[in-house]
Formats: C-alpha cells, structure tokens, sequence
C-alpha cells in the first residue's frame, strides 16, 4: 500500500477551510481512480499549544504506479488544483510506503 | 480511535536510524499499555526531492484519556525517552482526532 499523506499548515480561517474541505475537497479526492481509502483527521499537541499542522489526510493506492496514474488523471487533477482554493495555509505532499 | 502522529525529520544516519527504530523503539512503543495499533511509514516526495520528514508513526489509542495515560506509564515514558537516543533530525508530535 502506498499512502498520499498531505499535511496542511494552520489556515487563515479554520471554519472557511473545514466547510470547503468537506463539502468539496474530500468528495473530489474520494474520485481519483485507483483511491482504497481516503481518512483525514485534525491535529493538536500534547501541550495544547499550536500545531505546524492543522489537518493530515492519508490516501491509500495499491502501488505507486496506481497513485502516480491517479494524480493525472482528470479527477486526480481536479483535486490537486482544488488545494490552492482552501489550503490557505500551505499543505506538504509525501508519499509514504512501509 | 485518538492518533499519537509523529514525524521525524531527516536523521543524520538513516541506517543507524531505521536499525535503532526497528530494533528498539518500534517493539518499546508497541509496549505501551492502551495501544490500539501502531505503524510506521518511510517518507518520499512526489518528485523526488527530499521530504521534510523521513518517517510517520501512527500509534491509534481508544480515546485522548488512554492516549494520555499511556505516555505516562513507565512503558510510555520508556518509549518516549528513547527518541532522542535515534532521532537526530528531531520529532514532532501531533494528536489526531477525526
């Protein structure tokens, strides 16, 4: 299983990025062809103090080459152009493999 | 299910590193009482650059109480003062609800 995590930093204003994400961003990723699962989760610390991170997403693909085709793919453009309009904050691609 | 998230920068010795990790601190975090699961993912970038991180750890708790009660245990404080003994490009801790 290869795993697309996104990390995005703090947005400018948490309510406008949460309603955006929801409503348009996960149902935009959950169609990228070749998606096993798709999760994400808000973060906090241990201390209560900020997080560098505000959201982590984790997509899962069966392979690489099955997360690598799936970005190109319109749906899989469509969600990668759709960042920009929420991400306020930034957002950190990694691809993670056991 | 609360997610302790940590990442862990770019070591100086990667092999040193994962030697350390997989030897001694993945079996000292499995120990730690109320864990859920726990797993541990090498990182990459989508055009090869170098990630900011080199490894996610995904340790899942049944809630924030036993998450918090965990780390406190010997096992838990174990575990945690292990990770400067192998983790040279530092470690960022995140808690994750969904």
């Amino acid at each position: 299983m290869h795993i697309l995590t996104v990390l995005y930093g703090q947005p400018d204003d948490p309510a406008a990025f949460d309603q955006h994400y929801k409503s348009t961003h996960a149902p935009l990723a959950e169609k990228i062809p070749g998606v096993q699962s798709f999760t994400y989760r808000h973060l906090a610390t241990l201390d209560g103090s900020q997080p560098p991170y505000y959201l982590i997403a984790e997509v899962a693909f069966d392979s690489l080459e099955s997360l690598q085709s799936g970005l190109q793919t319109p749906e899989g453009q469509a969600a990668t152009e759709d960042v920009p309009n929420f991400a306020t904050g930034g957002a950190t691609l990694l691809v993670a493999h056991d």
